[in-house]
């Protein structure tokens, strides 16, 4: 019997935010591919293009004209998964058959009128615009009164459903606590009951003190692979002070965040030499009224890519079926990201 | 205000086998789609092929030859996430750094010598072969003293991650019980140990009765999309029986089985007039020893696409962070799978 090397041996690691397991599989990361690849972004995009229906001042498919804008622009989505209307609903519904209509609103927000950029690209003080529009958009939507919960997220990347790569985001906001959200509140809520510590705080305290996972700090942030991560590359930013939601954000911690988001999606492209997919999303009280004591600040990074910008990772059969499963370990991964450059490929002299 | 209308409205629906909700979004369904689009399956293969390494009497990357097997055909996995050796545990972990060792068997099963097959163009009688396998299997597996859960699923396509076409699937026989099949029969259990029934049991009757979203029924078992599918075409074989596990099949429904596995997979290849992608797999009692009277087979598809063999549904961003979502109602798949033909496209006569 040899003994246990967690870079070695396959073992389950626990996620204290979903009270799930995963499993890890180092073994594996050397396996061929001979599977489906990916096609690589185009490299070189135009400031502003015609046929870009987000771009400054071109006309949208339901025929609405984008005004001129500069930096962030935000409008409602003209495909949306929600509606405002409030509809009558006479059947209770119950058991095998339970439903229950959902109201919502969703919004589009372009980062900058930039259509050749993304966030890594941005200088600081235009993300910490975008920072500024999630709280302006958060306080907005949260005060109406049939909206429970705002869901602020980006997917970008053709290989994560993005079908336009001007630089922009998404708000869904809805009158229900969606069924992650509630899951990781539940479990914030439980272990601040016992202990009247936020989970993160104290997660962040004893990361800070492993130094395994942790890939950028600053005054107010970390962004780091956690213990439990499930995606190659995944990552999440948390802030250091227990912050509820975006509204309890400093001036200060604006511009921490904008400045780890910036340093952190540098890292992402750095990685391959390339426009990094992902999606990504902030996690944060919902706006349902209640006290939220539980709550901490975080957003999640899952980005799909595991050897190349040709070869991501398959969440399928058994993933689907059983349990989320990863070959390179989360401490590898961190010190992949951790050792590359701040700076952005495009911008280096080599 | 309207009066609600689930072909038109958000709402959400109710999954009482994973006890979370999703979000549908009908009026979703006819948004224009300008992103990425995926690439045809080839729809010629040789009987035979000197390059896989599934194939009767090739040689695979490890150096083991494939005996010259003629129906299925079962070897262990070249490259498993999984590893049998017992290692040596010595530290205690617990807290944000929770992790166990992992023991387990990743097996690889072909259904077929013949590389040019799937399931629904095989004979009902092979197809009954694969059946008899999984039993075997499960039987073989459970019985290890350190086996407590078998997983048996299949990739099919290469947007699924199947990176050969040679008709197989998988099983992975592993220690603990994965994270999803335990959360599934936590809710089995809570609705077994309050009304003395079986949840899929009751779920079926219902589902007879209501008549919207069954695909198939023989005998001994029906396919339908489940009321709280989230994949588009997501589908669902349950037995009528109370069955715990493969091990309790009658011979007959051994057949009844691999007869609605041809039916059905029949109608998804004819969907779209394309070898249909998907992951499937079987949820039934564990094999840890321990009595499982709540459980009740069933067997999970999860297809991706969403309208055509070109455009899948991405489960991105919303969908990681916050609620499971689709576009087209669980009925309108029901009926569209439900009207398509029992003979495959190929053998069609047009
Ligand atoms: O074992 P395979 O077919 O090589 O690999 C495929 O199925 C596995 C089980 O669902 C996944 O973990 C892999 O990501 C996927 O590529
Ligand atoms: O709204 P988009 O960008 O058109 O669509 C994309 O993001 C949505 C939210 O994650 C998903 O529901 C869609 O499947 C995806 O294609």
């Amino acid at each position: 019997n040899s003994s246990f090397d967690q870079k070695k041996h396959p073992h389950r690691r626990y996620n204290p935010l979903l009270d799930e397991w995963i499993l890890v599989s180092p073994q594996r990361a050397n396996r061929p591919w001979q599977g489906q690849t990916e096609k690589r972004a185009e490299e070189r995009l135009p400031a502003h293009d015609e046929n870009c229906y987000l771009c400054s001042g071109n006309t949208r498919v339901n025929g609405d004209k984008n005004p001129d804008y500069k930096g962030v622009f935000v409008f409602e989505n003209d495909f949306g998964s929600l509606m405002k209307d409030e509809v009558e609903f006479a059947e209770e519904t119950s058991g095998f058959f339970s439903l229950q209509p959902e109201r919502g609103i969703n919004r589009v927000i372009c980062f900058s009128e930039n259509h050749s950029l993304t966030l890594p690209e941005m200088e600081v003080d235009d993300i910490k615009k975008v920072v500024d529009v999630w709280q302006n958009q958060y306080r907005e939507l949260g005060n109406l009164d049939y909206i429970n919960h705002v869901q602020i997220f980006e997917n970008k990347g053709q290989i994560m459903g993005c079908s336009n790569p001007h630089p922009h985001g998404q708000i869904w906001a809805q009158s229900s606590i969606p069924s992650i959200v509630l899951k990781t509140q539940d479990n914030l809520k439980r272990y601040f009951d016992k202990s009247g510590n936020s989970l993160l705080e104290d997660y962040v305290k004893k990361e800070l003190e492993a130094d395994e996972r942790i890939i950028l700090e600053n005054e107010d942030f970390i962004a780091i692979v956690p213990f439990w991560a499930v995606w190659p590359y995944e990552t999440m930013i948390v802030s250091k002070r227990k912050i509820e939601n975006v509204l309890d954000f400093y001036d200060r911690e604006k511009l921490s965040l904008a400045s780890i988001l910036k340093d952190l999606t540098t890292k992402y492209d750095n990685l391959f030499e390339m426009s990094f997919p992902y999606s990504a999303g902030i996690h944060q009280s919902p706006t349902d009224g209640n006290s939220h004591t539980e709550w901490h600040f975080h957003m999640h990074f899952y980005p799909p890519l595991l050897r190349s910008a040709e070869v991501k990772k398959f969440m399928v059969g058994y993933e689907m079926l059983a349990e989320p499963q990863r070959d390179i370990t989360p401490e590898q991964s961190a010190e992949i990201l951790k050792n590359l450059s701040n700076i952005h490929y495009k911008k280096q002299i080599k």
